[in-house]
């Protein structure tokens, strides 16, 4: 088998982020209905979501019909390839029904079950990541500069994200967050994606998050590691199927940060 | 003395905001070079913030000689009037050096010690906020909205934005902010004074934030306040002086707010 066309399949991911935007915006800040999805913690999802999904799907399913599909929205389509695209169409619904600009569509694509591009559009503020095994890049409004992520940082100089510190719900979970985070120099909530694409871009250091789903970071993986940076589970999972998960801009970064989470 | 005209001085705000915006940009995301501030917290200040608040004094000197300027960076300037303009040229410093755009430029105007006419921009995402005593609008890209607050939702519904729970220091205010998010339907962090502007556009419900200074909070005000909003010091101190401030789209939910902090 032939090395698959990196860069063709990465511009079919800037397109499909494109047309998931046209569909997702007419729906930001207009405070339109919520729905809340069944389960423990309010989670709520707007008809934003599942219009930018079904306008990535359409794409996908006229351009490369065998292709599998994995969306938060509408589930698994088998594929008859080696390729499947994992979708999160509004990543951060909760910032973006608070009307926070840092809400982000997430779209990936695993080859033999590896992410190998991956994407992170936010069309208000006009910023674009993404990356694949040949590298990573930002896109602001247009401009598109190649990333590589900040090295020779200590975790005692480096600036931490993660979503929100309720979200370690379990007590070792917890324990672990706080002693990291007293560790570092500065610490950042709310960022949902954006940390681990700001990690890539090198101005931040570490990006964190408990109990992803596989769609919440699968396509944030080749943007982080194009950009030379690394990721692990830390319970010691399947870091492509999300869990807890760890990125920093170096691997000795990554190697005292564990350590700390360790004891 | 006849009434200031509100909007020729709300358009020489915004002339501001876009003066500053212009001296603050060409040093975002560009790992420039960062000072710390003397104090017991990691107090980053950088050259955007130099550059951003002197490109407003200038201006401000040119037109307005008699009005009196206190900013973040560079201090006190008495005046010989009524009017005072108080200015954070990056708020959300922390956010600055990290590469998110939830920073803003703050451009306040207080006449005989009230601030009356309030300016947040955010010019990465394009968005501004402003307020004077007739109302409140968003400008988002050159395309301007009258702003409303959110009315009868009660704290069981309400979202509730805050920088940061370690901004919470003392055993009493940590329990209070506990008490309150633990009740509302959906906590989010690190906005800085996004959350504020957005409680004025009616897509939060409270926002709130521990340890404020004046140059924090009093360009806000007439943002939430031309907007219907309500504000307090939940410690019974003055306002516009920062301190601890809580902010509500309704005097209802603000009263419902207050009764959980107070017990």
């Amino acid at each position: 088998m032939t090395t698959p066309d990196w860069a063709e399949l990465t511009r079919f991911a800037i397109t499909l982020a494109e047309a998931s935007a046209a569909a997702i915006l007419p729906y930001f800040r207009q405070n339109a209905a919520i729905d809340v999805k069944e389960g423990p913690v309010w989670d709520p999802v707007t008809e934003g979501d599942r219009a930018g999904e079904r306008a990535i799907r359409q794409l996908i399913e006229a351009h490369y019909p065998d292709h599998g599909i994995l969306g938060e929205e509408y589930g698994l389509k088998e594929g008859r390839s080696a390729f499947t695209w994992v979708l999160d169409p509004v990543d951060g619904t909760r910032a973006f029904v608070s009307g926070i600009p840092t809400w982000a569509t997430l779209i990936g694509l695993s080859f033999e079950g590896r992410p190998s591009v991956g994407l992170m559009n936010q069309p208000v503020v006009g910023d674009m990541f993404y990356g694949n095994p040949a590298g990573a890049w930002h896109d602001y409004r247009g401009v598109t500069s190649a990333i590589t992520t900040r090295r020779g940082v200590p975790l005692s100089r480096a600036t931490l994200g993660t979503t929100a510190p309720e979200l370690y719900r379990s007590d070792d979970d917890q324990s672990r967050f706080q002693r990291l985070r007293s560790k570092a120099q500065l610490t950042r909530y709310g960022g949902d994606s954006y940390f681990f694409c700001l990690v890539a871009a090198g101005h931040m250091d570490i990006a964190m998050d408990c109990g992803l789903q596989t769609y919440d970071i699968a396509p944030l993986l080749p943007i982080v590691t194009g950009a030379g940076g690394v990721a692990a589970e830390w319970t010691g999972g399947d870091l492509s199927r999300g869990g807890n998960v760890i990125t920093a801009g170096s691997p000795a970064l990554l190697d005292e940060a564990m350590a700390i989470m360790a004891h």
